[in-house]
């Protein structure tokens, strides 16, 4: 690629991959909200809302491809959802149909199945089961994705993200958890295929443990390579064992599933 | 019921629900952002704007069922959807929330999954597939309405409206019509099952021809009685029979996924 | 048939059967734990506890059909459901084993799968969720079935009964209940298709409301004709509705699924 | 339309649709390998072999619909099979491609999949279980159906017909009968649709018994609207009922299982 | 855990629970219904009938964990079946419900599915298929859980053991063989998950050959570690390959389903 | 085995089997319409069009398994495809009938399903989607197989082969490569298992890209080894990635899909 343009590169996720994904493309463009580091070699820093229209379709302008991390990614009140996560998508998805149907890296996540227990495993066709008003603009994201699929061609990864970290943080991660390693190749692999429509795919290692069925991930010939289960003794140390019936316990969305609505 | 809120009572799906519901409740409260006709006996006329969170708070408050055919429903500029179907409907689920939860009629479309074809049966599981801004925002209307139901137990029939007319205008409409009087037991049915979850179920009447599996509707009891046949020779005398690939031939969306994105 | 055994002769159902199958066989052989009134013109009266391993044997012999309605019908102390449900299946089916295999018309029950939800629609294939002791009881009766058809060839129609009376005592009852005329007509389809296999169809009406796909029953050639949707009025005027959450509103098994294990 | 081809018109399904699809097209041409009854008013008589290429291939033109009835349609050697199923078929579509690709209705057969068992409900998607070498013939045919839509847009109507007599001629019939009428219903819809795609539809009528899930007759509008039960007197009074292990109680394909390769 | 129950202590897989489990509990009780060796440190031996009601609620009293390999594990003579899997089970779950629900690993069997063909593959939803009373059992046992499950909480896995022996011993175990190290792992991760419910997991290893989509026990974080195949030369050298008709190449139940009924 | 039949032996699969299956049997009967090098050891070298009845009647005499690889493999003009894959695939199990019915592994091909697209991931119960005469001719060789072992008892290995070659040769075969040495443990499996049935199964090796559900091969105990992403580097400097709409970045069939109908 000529230029990716990352979304969300001030956060974790976005810092990772602007240190990892040089050698995708000739220019990394760098955008968030907050402000960022510099600009290093072949790369573009711009600060942008992603809830003002003009200025993401500026900042789509000769991309090639788009890793898009930004927007709101926990729990938080409507407005900012909707600023981040439903306009700002609805911003996204015009400036790219605008400038040429760059590739879209969509992260999406697990909070928008949040809801079914960890004793039921799904695919990626279960029908959505949003854990909170984040998981619900991210079910509404997915459907952006597959209008402009269906409308204009328009082709998305939707990577349902489970938990991103260098490891592991508690005992429901070790069935969410995907490496940094895996993020990367992942990345790699949705802007490497030849044809990549617009599949759901789970943002997850290949885990011991686990609650979703991860055979889509093979259509872009991604095998992730890490597994939470090195670092069980550690994970178990930490902290007691939660109880059947909380919430930690008891859904794929883990404490997403007993968060109020923030107001 | 004591009061039964009818939103979006100004257009024609209302303005038929207005006519035939007064036997559901002891008063029928009708709301449009246009003007109504004023309140007759047992009525109360509101006008609101769903985007404004206040006044939907206010809107909602002392009824025990809310029958939502407001916002828009039909493929307009995102803004205006954006303020209806989006924020109104996150103002409408928390002013039901705040207010005892009364059970939901959900008047979603055909659209959020309108761009499957027209030789392909689906149920009310197949993944969404929206043909416009406007089936998107219904699809984020669904994925609200189990988030509240997963985590607060509120109730809502998701009703996936095909097109509700006197009788049929063209020969796609011989497949999506659901009659007047099907609409109204449908309604009845909805408000009078002791337990309805937040079962998504398709409105259409019991036509020869369709590509919807309506057997959902059977949990709730209803069971349409009118057929599109009995119009069938006089659609067709109406206009010449659309090439097999026109959009009206190919999709179940029909036309709308021939829209462009209104600006 | 020359000898038709039906068991349970004695109850609500054995009555039924008694009164309107004389078309089937030249003798019907009447059984029951208790007393039955005398036989009549061609009609043999047999008592007999199913737990008794040589009376049953002796109760098959020269039958070649079997209505089993026989056993307990309802929760009770597990000694009981033992002895009749469990034990008393043993000793039917060795019996047949016996005596040639007369195809089997077995009554099980919706306690089978009764702690599925009101908002779930489920086919014959769904896992068992029982909702009391009977239930499982009916379980360990369907395996039995399937068992003797796999390994000897013996024919049964497991008939998931749901509440078969002159007409429906409660909300829940529009959508289990079976009329008597359907129920005689089921049975006159299982003896009369010629390849039985070991089928389970729910032995229900063609009630506008229900849960359970009922497609299998087309594979006998049974279409039930009463719809319990006539008796709507007059169960709504007899009582007030159950809550959402009320135990009959909210499983398919109703007021079993909320029965303490009797002692 | 202009012209419809009707091949296989000496057969009596052939007969039928000469006698009662007048209305249909301008001109009917009419074809067999065997002679026919001359031409009347609007029709064309062509005698010809479907196995030869040109022939064909002359037969096709100008034709803006096909009811493709011809080859053969029971079990015979494999040379017979071949020409008229295989090379004939090869022949049809090429020549269809060749002129415009009008609209195919395909006689198949339930004899693809006539190895299911009685007590085994399929759909449309349930892999092929042919029964006899006309059933292969027939798998090819729908293979071929397939691979022309696919490639060249052809549309083609894939009708598994059960077994269309003026009445059921035996047991089995009584759930694979399809009615004259419902014959011609189903042709029509097949032609009225605006568009057809490549669908497997079971060629039977609404009887009271019967294996097939109907359900892909609803997306071309054909609503079957006669039942076997009428007869059912009638049948069981002609004949013994066969033994549950009997070809034609065991199986969807009846005695065509048991027929052995001809030679 | 405090205290872990062993039930089926004397058996094979009881004697190795025993050995290698002591780790789990600060102490096991073992149980059986035959003498065993004496306590040693942290364990206690009591003797007990599964059938003695009275017997097993002492026997569960005080645990926190319940390792359920007791009872009839063959096909015997029914009375034999029904003390120690029909009455043994309901005592034992009677037991559980008035001590505070100890976490059950159940050892039931793929006997429950045993007549499936070894060209079939299937997953834990696949309707029972028994092959023998034994199986039968079985089937009771999964369903007496189930209801323990929905109407009290009681959590159990429903272990479906293939085959657990130090290694296969014919051709049939190399589908079916669970290694002793992977049975360990696998009742470890039972206790340690942290919400279990009510899963049916396939207790085999990784082997090569197989015919149980085993994906279920990802959910519960075991990933079986041993392969049959390493014992492939070893096993064909043993004896013949049975015929393709014989019942040990035919069934997933192997012998089993050429068993009689036992008197 | 005493002497296994290779048909097809003059091509390049059949090159390699030659060269590495003599283990199998005794003696090993080569065939082909070509010319084959000279017999060596244990081997019988026979010319044969497989289109010639008695030739092919006579091949097959005196084998107990036959390794089918020959008749057309890429798209030709019909006559060529029918001369091989119809008339000799009839050939074939007509004379695999008359003696002895010796078990077959098929090649059957990706082409019978060659349509659906690369962002779909299907088993092998997908229906048909061929991609050209040469797929059509493979669907036809499937149902003929699946008749022969419902009627007859004659067991086949229906191997839908991906790309067998020394390494891949392209980005679509990085998906559908089967190694040479995968391909020899595949055939080794096939005549191994006691029970075949008549399975269908992909031929390809466990790459980390692909669009098939490879569980079936489970059944035989056939478990990939080799992975085409060892060569990824190499195949991504040989060539530019296609664009997401060329037939091989697009269709499981690749650029089959694309070949016009040979004349």
């Amino acid at each position: 690629m000529k230029r990716l343009l990352i979304t969300g590169a001030a956060g974790n996720l976005g810092k990772l991959a602007r240190a990892r994904l040089g050698h995708l493309a000739d220019v990394l463009r760098l955008s968030d909200i907050s402000e960022m580091a510099p600009a290093g070699a072949n790369e573009e820093v711009v600060q942008c809302d992603l809830s003002d229209e003009a200025a993401v379709m500026e900042l789509v302008k000769d991309c090639d491809g788009i890793l898009h991390l930004g927007g709101v990614s926990v729990e938080r009140e409507w407005k900012l959802i909707e600023a981040g996560n439903i306009t700002g998508v609805y911003n996204l998805y015009e400036a790219a149909r605008a400038h040429g149907m760059p590739r879209i890296f969509f992260a999406t996540s697990n909070h928008t199945i949040g809801f079914y227990r960890q004793d039921q495993v799904i695919d990626t066709t279960a029908p959505m089961k949003p854990d909170g008003l984040y998981g619900v603009s991210k079910c509404f994201g997915e459907a952006m994705a597959s209008l402009y699929h269906s409308k204009f061609g328009q082709e998305t990864a939707l990577i349902r993200i489970g938990s991103c970290f260098e490891k592991p943080r508690d005992r429901r991660m070790m069935a969410t958890w995907m490496s940094p390693d895996d993020f990367i190749s992942l990345i790699e692999c949705v802007f490497r295929v030849p044809m990549l429509g617009c599949p759901v795919i789970w943002g997850v290692s290949d885990n011991d443990v686990g609650w979703w069925d991860t055979s889509s991930a093979k259509q872009i010939g991604w095998r992730p390579k890490d597994n939470s289960e090195v670092y069980r003794a550690e994970i178990e140390a930490a902290s007691d064992c939660p109880d059947a019936d909380a919430p930690q316990s008891m859904y794929h969305g883990g404490l997403f599933t007993a968060e109020p609505i923030h107001k």
